[in-house]
Formats: structure tokens, sequence, C-alpha cells
């Protein structure tokens, strides 16, 4: 089996930008395919994340990327599993490699959510839940996550002020990454004075809504190394849908989470502890929290520690570093795009490009995306530093200056 | 590499009906899974094609799917390609089995297209289209597929008169088929004094909207054996993607269909002339002209003589019979599901359970699913009857009676 690897990876501004969603993809494209020769002949096939075609009025988003970035007659598809359909487009690209079905495949991820559309984020993203059920009592995602806090809140330690320093970690690590929506460092008091969203979730719990794009080439590790790019490998993948309403489900054990990462885990060959850096779909604060225990990092009921340092947390938990990006809510959480969004600050961390952020010594990343409440579907990847063939993959890097 | 089969189908019923879409595919499973022990026990992931979340506001239908289904903890994926939506699901799931992933994998679609939603199916559909190029410049799909048959109207030898045949004929092999949506035969002045719906294109010319959903389940040819269900190999499978812009594109020229018809035709092994029967999208009665041609059937400019016997038709064209389901046009077209009826068609035309409208002796199947204007992407599957191991495959046929 070919050894899927991530080769080049490219991301727009996030945010609230002045252009659409297929410019946001040229732009995240560009950047993906600078300074490599022919990129368009490298893919055979193109996968798009996208949540909702209500904010542009927008379908066919797979042919309609394949088309801007000039790549012809390879089949192109979007795939949705709301804000998990990023890692879902990446899931299928890293397939497809493993699989020797394309030696290069390009997942791509894309959401204009400031396009307002019919009836904005909140509506768009309000479909992801039941309609007969859910959405008939006037459910939000801040709502439903809220129920998730609360049960919390109420079953371990933590507290609303260990939410916050959540929020504080991921705003203070977006403020080293280029890339992130937010990028100045804010304080404890600013989350709890925030205006309250659903209780206990205050609007500084809440990742923001942005636009954006991000592309990301997977091929095989013997092409990358032709290439002299940097290269990471895809290790282990695992994705589970769980039920949508959240009412059928244990609210503060993450099973479809949790049953994702063992499968990452067991075709990476690899546990908990080998984890250095993770990004686990901060869309909320209490996710990080409930995502570290459901992925083997934190004791139950101690996830909230994931904003101390590894040192100060609680015996049982792994010394991993989550959130250096900033996360979903710093770095920012343009839907469609999250998935690939993840897998780019694991590229860059694994690569040596993370400047400022940067984790020394980190080997091994998991990343996790959801949508839906919590695990209404989640996807798990695993990446390593370095790639079979060792000898002829390049360390160089890339920075991202903006 | 194990041998990717379908080895049980079901369907709702197909129009206007009371049920919403989670309903309609629960109907549909139900068929699917009759007489099946453990079935759920069988479906190692789920993907379910499902073109647009304006008519029930709706999104996560992957997940939706699998919980109705009742299937736990497996990946779960909506794909989306406008009308292609259930083709290009019906190939990841041939996909999956044939790359080992798992041993059987659950295809889906879904539509409920008389929902209305925020615009109707005239507005969901248009979203297909170039939102900055073409939407804005009000075109639906029968404007554009008018723009096809024009050209065509113009280029051959074919008349208005021609493209009604082929209505004609596919409602005459709909009256044989007890799941299409209409059940009675026409004549051709039916088709020409019918409303003008985008001149040539009149009312009778364009395939109905209606609801409807679709289950397929694909595995391995040693499991279906053991299960004792008539199975029928999947052989082939292309996709490709064209350009979204019709303006871009050569109309009367399916470029795309034509490379995907390749790739299905080289990885089955086959021909165009070895294939008996197939269902190429005749979403609107010239497609089915123009896609006989694009995939090797008629030449070039007699794709018109399809509603002829074969024995009738110039030379140069195969034997192949078109539509026998009804096609789009007849058995009715709910877009997420149809690359999935087309799949059922061939299962019961390949297993003798066609009823009345059996073609004896039919060994191989062509299915063509498109999604926007003609090619903006194209899957083709190649399906024979009978499936290794031989000695192993029932032959019991399940008769639908409605």
């Amino acid at each position: 089996m070919p050894q899927p690897v991530i080769a080049t990876v490219g991301a727009s501004p996030i945010g609230r930008t002045d252009l659409p969603g297929r410019d946001l993809f040229s732009v995240a494209l560009a950047e993906a395919f600078e300074g490599l020769p022919d990129p368009v002949d490298l893919v055979g096939a193109v996968y798009v994340g996208n949540q909702s075609e209500t904010y542009e009025h927008q379908i066919m988003q797979g042919t309609l990327m394949a088309e801007w970035a000039g790549v012809g007659m390879v089949p192109a598809e979007r795939v949705e599993g709301c804000a998990a359909a990023g890692a879902l487009a990446l899931r299928h690209a890293v397939k497809d490699v493993r699989n020797g079905e394309h030696d290069g495949v390009l997942a791509c991820g894309v959401e204009k959510m400031t396009a307002g559309g019919t009836g904005g984020a909140t509506d768009a993203l309000s479909a992801a839940f039941d309609r007969a059920i859910e959405q008939r009592s006037g459910v939000t995602a801040p709502s439903q996550y809220a129920l998730l806090a609360s049960r919390y809140l109420h079953e371990t330690e933590a507290t609303e002020a260990d939410l916050a320093e959540i929020a504080v970690k991921n705003h203070t690590n977006a403020a080293a990454n280029p890339r992130a929506q937010f990028s100045e460092a804010i304080d404890a008091e600013t989350v709890l004075d925030s205006p309250t969203v659903a209780p206990p979730l205050k609007l500084y719990d809440c990742a923001p809504v942005g636009d954006g794009a991000a592309a990301v080439l997977v091929t095989t590790a013997e092409i990358a190394a032709d290439l002299g790019v940097p290269a990471v490998s895809v290790d282990g993948v695992g994705a589970a849908a769980n039920n949508v309403a959240v009412a059928e489900r244990d609210m503060t054990h993450i099973e479809g989470a949790a049953a994702a990462a063992e499968t990452a885990y067991a075709e990476a060959g690899l546990a908990p502890e080998d984890i250095d850096i993770a990004e686990v779909h901060d869309a909320f604060t209490v996710c990080e929290a409930l995502l570290s225990e459901a992925v083997g990092f934190a004791p139950e009921g101690l996830g909230y520690q994931s904003h101390l340092s590894p040192e100060a947390r609680d015996d049982g938990w792994t010394d991993v570093e989550l959130s250096t990006s900033g996360g979903l809510k710093a770095r920012g959480h343009p839907i469609g795009a999250t998935g690939l969004l993840q897998a780019i600050e694991a590229y860059e961390q694994l690569t040596g490009a993370a400047g400022g952020r940067a984790l020394d010594g980190a080997e091994h990343a998991l990343l996790l995306n959801e949508g839906g409440v919590a695990d209404a579907v989640t996807v798990v990847h695993i990446l390593s530093a370095g790639a079979e063939p060792d000898s002829g993959v390049a360390t160089g890097t890339k920075e991202v200056t903006r």
C-alpha cells in the first residue's frame, strides 16, 4: 500500500472577507501550489468539504473547485457532514492514495459564512439538527452545546473559570499564528464578562463565524520526495457517526469521538501518550475538555485541565499540547474548511514551519473534526513527522507571513 | 481484490408523497433489508446522495440515515454533485468494498423535492449553476438544457418529433415498471402539444419533480452467496467532472460522460457493443440522444434513434435497450436517489426480477448519472449478471408489486 502523505498546504485569510467562496479557494490553492512544477498534473481527484449551499446558493462545489483549479476531467465531488466536511474530504483523499486509486488527490474546504444566505449562519448550522425533533424546538448550536457544558460542569470539578482559561490559551496560541482570525491575546475576565449566549456559554466560549478556504494535497511519500517538499505521513484515520439527536446520547462521554480515535490509533499503531500536539474541534470551550477525555489524553472528568501546562495537570494526563493553532475558538472555524485548517497546523508543526508557536520535537499529531452536536459524525486523523522514504523527504520549511 | 456486488435493493414510491425524506428512506430500506438475517451487521459505512438541504432544511443526512437504519458508530456522510449524488454514493460503496475497507456498505439516496423549501425545486436546482456567471443571468435547468437541444437539432437530422418519441418510449417502459412515477403510456402528440418550457423543450420532454428514496447494499460476492440473495457484480466505475458553465463546453459532445464511460469500460473489460441495457440520465429527452453518442452506443448525430428498436436504427448503433425502467423521464427523478434507482433497474433486469419489462438474456448494464448541466459531473457504472463465486450465487428473484 502506498504511504499517503500531505505534501503541500494552503489557506485563505479567515474571518469576514471581501471574496466569494471560490476566490477564497483560489487564494488557498495558490499558496498550496506555489513553486510546484505542473501541480495540476498531480491531481487525480478533488474532494470539497462544504457545509451549506445557503450561504452562496451554490451546490456542485466539487466541480466548481476542480474547474477553478484548472483540473480537468477527474472525479470531483462535495462531501458534507456539517462541520466535519473538511476532514471527510481529507479522509477520502487519504483513502484514495492508500488504496492506489490515485497518486495525488486535492482535499479542499470552503465556507463563505458571512454571505448571509437565506437565514445566516445560525440558521444554516441549525440544519444539522434533526428537522422533525430538534429544529422544530428552535434549538441552535450554542443552545445544544450549552446542554453539554451544563452537564459537564455538574458532573466534574470544572468551573466556568476553567472553561474561560481554555479560551485564553487558544487566543494566546492564535496570536502566534499568522493564519488566525483573532490575533490578540485575551484574559479570563474578558471571557467571563462577555455576553451570555446560552448559559453557561458566553460569547468568548464560542468559536466565531468566519469565511475561509483551505487546500491540502495528499500524495505518496515517493512523489513528495521527488517534488522535494516537506511531507507528513497520514498514519491513521477513523470515522464514526453517532446519532443526530443529543437527547439520545450520553452528553459527557463522546462515544463517537472515542470510536473514531480508536480506529485511528489502531491504524497508526500509536497510543494517546504518543501524541505531541492535537486539534480537537473546540467549537465551544467545553469541547476541548470533553474531547481530550474521549481520545484518551485526559482521565474522565479532568479534560478541563487542557489549558494547563503538562506538568501542572493531574496524574493520568498525557503531555499533549492542545490547539496550538488557536483552535476553532481563535484560529477560526469556517465550517467546511476547518478540518483542513487543522491539517495545515499539523503540517506546519511537524515540518518545522510553525514559527513562534512551534512545539519543539513534535512528532505525532492528532486531528479531530466533528459535525453536528459533538459526535453526530467524527473524523480523526493521526499524522507523523517525516515520511517514507525517509532519505528522500526534504526538511525545508515554508513560512507563512501575512 | 474483493469483487463488489449489489446484493439487495429497495426504493420508496416516487412522486408527490406524504412522507418526509427520512421516512421515504425507511420505506426503501425496509424493502432492501426484508428477509435478510441481521442486515444492520452487514453495514460498515453509509453514503447518502442528497442534492439540496433547502427542501427540508436538513444537512447531516449521512448520520441521519445511518441512525434511522439502526447502524451505529460507522463512517456515514452525505455526498453531493447535484443529480449525480446517488451514483457518487454508489461509487464510494463500490470502492470501499473493492479496496477491502468494508465488507458491506449501504449506498442511499433521498430527495424530498415537493417539500418546497425556500424556493422550490427550480430554485434548489439552479444552485448547481455558477453563482457568479450563470445564476445571476436567471438560468434554470430547462433553459440550459434547451440550449443543448437547440444545438443538437441544428447540427443533426433529429427533429422535435424524434425527441418526442424518446419520451413516448420511456413512458411505455414506465408503464411496465411498478416503481415508476408515471404508469400510463403517452403518444407523440401528447409530447408535441404539451406546453413549452424552454424551446424546443416542452413539458413532456422534461423529467418530473418528485420525492423518492433508494437503498442499495454493496458487499462482496462471497457474502452475497452466503446470504443466498441474487447479486450483480459491479465491474467498472468511472467518474469525471467537466466544468460547471455550459458556455465553456462543446454542447453536443458530452466529453465528461465520454471520459467517465471510458474509465468504466476499461475497468470492466467491456465495450459499448457488450452492453444490453442502459440508463443514461434522460433528465430531458435530448439527453438520451446526446449520451447514447457519448458512451459509444450510437454514431455521432444518430443518438436520437434511441427510441427505435435495435433493428430499425442506422448502421453503427449497438443493440442496447435504453431506459427500460422508464428513465428519469417517466420512472421519475428524485434527484439524490436517481443514481440508485438506475442501479435498482439494472439489478432487477440482471437478476430476472424485471417482470413484464424484462429484456431476455440481458447480461451487462451501463448506468450513467450526471449532475449540473450535462457533464458538469458524470458517474458511470457497469454491472454484470451473476457474480463470482458463480456456484454460490442464488438466482432467485424478488418481484416488486405495488
